[in-house]
């Protein structure tokens, strides 16, 4: 498959210590410590693309390089001779829009998962005519303007927004400013069908891209579980991910909770387009705050929803992030019927689905519940994961009953 | 919640080093080797009820006990005077029910998934008005009269079967002779409907109980994945599982593979009774055979599921498991289709998540082929787990795009 490559390619070349068989197999980054720099490598600019070297100098796979980045090369092609033109990006958006149009029946979802869709460090959601962009690397950020031709012509959408605010962007050296791509930016939040809820996302002023399309099967799995009469609390609820899912499921009546008063009127907003709003009502203050009040009162639900932002978003973060989750766990299992279910969800890669487990059983226990674990749910397969890369498996819902 | 006990139930004690911690928040197991056995213990009838003390003669729980089985003492109440009546079996039972009518509209599921259920070593698959019991606990065998008189009460089934092939059944010097409990055993295979297909039990003759429930779940997402025009490949088929999944789902043709003429014909009867007769192939033969041939036939399809046995059923097997894991992903990979789906399943309890997808993910490497992983399916919500036993998360259906 390797065919020559164009010989005013920079080459990058890897120390001896370097896992060259790991890569060959498919792991798409290397560590700037994992490269010979010399003055050459250090003049590469960010996002142009080069030849990745084993140690013995045979090629490995085209890369493009960021010399500002920790995350030095990400290999995109396996091809050395792969040009980035219009074909190259309408090839793999199409393979992506494949997967998401065998999986979805109406145009929302994201399209692009970075690595795992061959457009390392992108991120790309589709809300109907309109996508947004992250390009949250270097390479993807000198191709924007490819990138951006080739999804209108790929998918057809009239609008396309840049959202900048990625944490990620920074490590790579990009700015934060927002833009739009293509067509006119929406001023009003869009409606989004999922689950048989009709959601707000605000694409212009919403955290990231203003609706998650990731917990999209777990939501419907809660609104399976809620079913006709209950009564369900959705915890750091964002847009009324759970709890509009689950009112259109045929829940009786939704309390969500979340500090942000924006996403709650989204999520109103969403209740009123779903046809629900008297059915759904909004608390808006910090869950910790709010879950011990609601001990407090003696409220108890059908179901109870914790999805609460990534208490351990890094190895360091661990400890505490694991004792943040059992937290939540024993202020929350109170609060549920006997008999009914408690789904704590985890978007935190530092922890892994085993102590993510253990964590929630132990906040269980302290809360003197014996529970049932129903079901353990991850992110939609619009969310595909690169084999090598299986630890961004990042979000475990698990469902239990006590 | 701890009440007095009636004063003639025998107690068991636990060694000093025996962990009682985790008995009393909720594991639910004593090994022989943590109690203290006299000549008392050893007389203890094989299915009696007893209370199991700490070292300090504390009490923990209501067992009950088989001084035959190396798992001595199972964990059947926390209230140490509960009658073993019609009441308590009816009382679980219908917590059991309960979560099962809110997850299917039709009366065919895993009604007792055992420890999780409450019913430890107890299995109860439900088919309609027919039920299967399978008593794998000395305890169940003791009170089988009652537990079937409290599932008629409950459920209202009008047939119980008795299934006494199960492995642990010896381990707990159990015999294996089938009986028909309540009823008439059906002398035809069963219709079953599940995700739009009609799958034939056979709840006399067949493996187990005749038909897993288990993955339902996942032939759900293969059917989502095949969709109209698609051409599948289901190895290690049983009853059909993913192939008539995959019709009802739309795909124009399926071909299964299975070393069982029983389990093939069965298929076959499903698919006729499903409407899909025409579509359907099946191929008896050893799962490796075949795959070998298909591939030097160069054959190819758009998605290839593999479904077999346990390979690694216990820690002594996990390294010869997870090489014949390997085995079947280099195999199945070359029939799959460029962009099309390979769906690799395990059943193991020894082979965790994470090294079944090592496996995989070397086997599909060493067939040349790149792959994104779309989803992980686990054993389907009427299967629930003890949070304390979450290793008994057996099953897992690891679902790539290659």
């Amino acid at each position: 498959m390797t065919q020559a490559d164009p010989p005013d390619r920079p080459r990058i070349r890897l120390k001896p210590k370097a896992n060259a068989r790991a890569l060959r197999h498919g792991f798409p980054w290397v560590y700037a410590n994992d490269i010979v720099t010399d003055r050459r490598t250090r003049k590469i600019a960010p996002g142009a693309l080069a030849v990745l070297e084993d140690d013995k100098r045979a090629p490995i796979a085209l890369v493009a390089v960021n010399p500002n980045s920790k995350i030095m090369c990400r290999v995109l092609d396996r091809d050395l001779s792969a040009q980035l033109d219009a074909g190259w990006f309408e090839t793999r958006l199409r393979r992506a829009l494949d997967l998401r149009e065998r999986l979805f029946d109406t145009p929302f979802y994201r399209l692009v998962h970075a690595e795992a869709d061959g457009f390392p460090g992108v991120i790309i959601d589709r809300f109907g005519d309109a996508c947004v962009i992250q390009p949250n690397a270097a390479w993807a950020e000198a191709h924007l303007d490819l990138l951006t031709d080739a999804l209108v012509a790929v998918t057809g959408v009239t609008t396309v927004l840049k959202n900048a605010s990625g944490r990620t962007r920074g490590l790579e050296g990009l700015d934060d400013v927002n833009q739009t791509l293509r067509g006119t930016a929406p001023d009003a939040p869009l409606p989004v069908p999922m689950n048989g809820a009709t959601y707000m996302a605000d694409l212009t002023g919403g955290q990231k891209t203003g609706l998650f399309y990731d917990q999209r099967p777990n939501h419907a799995f809660a609104a399976r579980l809620a079913g006709p009469g209950a009564r369900v609390l959705d915890v750091f609820s964002h847009v009324g991910g759970f709890g509009l899912a689950m009112l259109a499921g045929g829940a009786d009546h939704a309390l969500s909770v979340d500090g942000s008063a924006a996403a709650l009127t989204l999520a109103e907003q969403g209740a009123a387009a779903s046809g629900f709003g008297d059915r759904f009502e909004t608390r808006q203050g910090d869950a910790f705050d709010v879950l011990t009040q609601l001990g407090e009162e003696g409220a108890q639900f059908d179901v109870v929803i914790c999805d609460p932002p990534a208490f351990a978003p890094s190895k360091q973060a661990l400890d505490a992030g694991l004792r943040a989750y059992e937290r939540i766990a024993r202020l929350a299992a109170p609060l549920v019927k006997p008999g009914g279910y408690l789904c704590l969800c985890s978007c935190s890669h530092a922890a892994d689905l085993t102590r993510f487990r253990e964590a929630c059983a132990r906040g269980i226990g302290r809360a003197g519940r014996q529970a049932q674990m129903v079901h353990t749910g991850f992110a939609g397969p619009d969310h595909p994961q690169l084999p090598q890369l299986a630890e961004s498996g990042y979000l475990k819902s698990v469902f239990y009953r006590l």
